[in-house]
């Protein structure tokens, strides 16, 4: 049996397997996402990001607990960044996460940091593809909400919870702009914490002045102690809710559509990267476009309007 | 009289306000580019990497002070990356940069990160783009070697710097993969301190190990120290060499199309994202890709090659 079918027949060591594949762009793990694709689709995908310190792998500890107690099969993908300097701390969380390994009914993959543009984000929304595919009815995808790393997760979600801690108060830039809006669901964690009500109060202050692309949901301010699991029961409550929201007002397709543009522009990249680095241009009209540039007979600007115009020809 | 034709000029306001305003992706900035863009190609655009605490701001610092002497004049380009931990120390060194402020032969901006993908790249491309047209001699652009980065600065650069401190003893790992080929010449700053000789030799065993694209040069090993100033003219000598290495081999424009590769595919790949986020596919043929693999009947990888195809066609 190919490892695509052992991994729809529920072999996890299939799935590991491939998830590793496809972690390193090997040939095999692209052809199996071929393969797999159209039986995706059906998972809950939720980004929970926020910055170091805010309790994240904790946290989705207790939503896994949470999620199997009702049943759900859950996987779990951690995003690492390339930062060596928050590196220890994430592999011991990693490891705490492991208790849960015995549980077939949770499946996690810490993603090390690759060096290519682009394929940290590529590389993950594979294995949230295999996970789809292997039937996991909602898939957790961890990163730091610092950089870049903000657009990924809401390029690659159906929902974005975004943790922070008691302590907010002269703390607001730690929200940049763009960060807020783009949360679904707000998670003031650590509420055991002095100064939690006011963290809360701010950020529903903060909420209520933003500008919201749907009259359907705003976001959502939840306090939880993942510590204790206090309030992460209300949370998971909020997660499906919006997803019903996302249904009801046809919002979901409008997401599942955001996240295709989002890979195929990224991979569109890295595709573009790889060839240009290898100066490998494979066609005429790419190779001319660059050496125009190149030559400074023409502006990036201009041919990337060209490009931009074949990629929409009719 | 235009900012352009003031910054053509010789007017560095013009100049400092055309790259606050590129930096912005302003539409003014834009136009700028593509009217300058002939006016580029002539400066040595040499980037300087390595990780935080290498003494990359002091290195600059003396390596301007070399290039002024030698009545050259330079730019500087400093890209900070998003990482709120290293701000603090950053920008200390920024302070201590502007003591050259007065001098009309040196011109420094410092990039703050952009929350955009490809935003820091293209911005700092378009800042080079501006001092090259001002005509700078060489261009300096600074980064912190980690993460993706290494592939921003090797694609933007005709020349790598990579700057490593004596002690590297049990830290080659901080050498990951690729940045060592990456480098055209590798310096031990801080070479005052001890184990500077042995790492010095460790570095030149590693690149007699590497595979190097051309005979012509193979990374060069250098010792500094940027505070007394020693082996600092050697540096830049070698660098000079190296410049003169590629325009003898003719590698001069094959670096030349690399950076224009590289800075066309960033500005597709941010062009594309800016429509995708705005669901904005403005013609049929990319809309049509993406609601296909946003409706699961065609995988991500197909659609890529689709269009990649039509920027290939005819």
């Amino acid at each position: 049996m190919s490892l695509v079918d052992r991994l729809l027949s529920g072999d996890r060591r299939a799935l590991a397997r491939l998830a590793t594949l496809v972690e390193n762009a090997d040939d095999v793990g692209e052809a199996a996402l071929r393969r797999l694709y159209p039986q995706t689709g059906s998972a809950h995908i939720v980004g929970i990001t926020g910055p170091p310190g805010a309790g994240k792998s904790t946290f989705i500890n207790a939503l896994v607990g949470v999620l199997r107690a009702g049943g759900r099969r859950v996987g779990v993908v951690a995003v690492d960044p390339s930062s060596p300097l928050s590196g220890g701390a994430t592999l011991g969380d990693r490891i705490r996460m492991m208790e849960r390994h015995a549980d077939d009914g949770v499946f996690i993959r810490s993603m090390a940091a690759r060096g290519h543009a682009g394929g940290l984000a590529l590389a993950t929304a594979g294995v949230v593809h295999l996970l789809d595919a292997a039937g996991f009815d909602m898939v957790l995808v961890e990163t730091i909400g610092v950089g870049q790393d903000e657009f990924a997760v809401a390029g690659h979600c159906h929902t974005v919870v975004l943790l922070q801690v008691p302590g907010l108060g002269d703390g607001v830039q730690a929200l940049k702009a763009g960060l807020l809006e783009m949360a679904d669901i707000l998670v003031v964690n650590k509420a055991d914490r002095d100064g939690a009500a006011e963290t809360v109060q701010t950020l529903r202050d903060m909420v209520s002045l933003g500008s919201w692309e749907s009259a359907a949901w705003r976001a959502e301010v939840v306090a939880t102690s993942a510590a204790t699991g206090e309030g992460v029961d209300a949370l998971l409550e909020r997660i499906d809710a919006h997803r019903e929201t996302l249904r009801e007002t046809g919002a979901w397709v409008d997401r599942q559509r955001a996240m295709a543009a989002a890979e195929v522009s990224s991979r569109l990249h890295a595709e573009l990267d790889r060839r240009f680095r290898g100066n490998d241009f494979e066609g005429a009209a790419l190779r001319r476009e660059i050496e125009e540039v190149a030559d400074r007979r023409k502006p990036p600007a201009e041919a990337v309007a060209n490009l931009l115009a074949r990629l929409n020809a009719p």
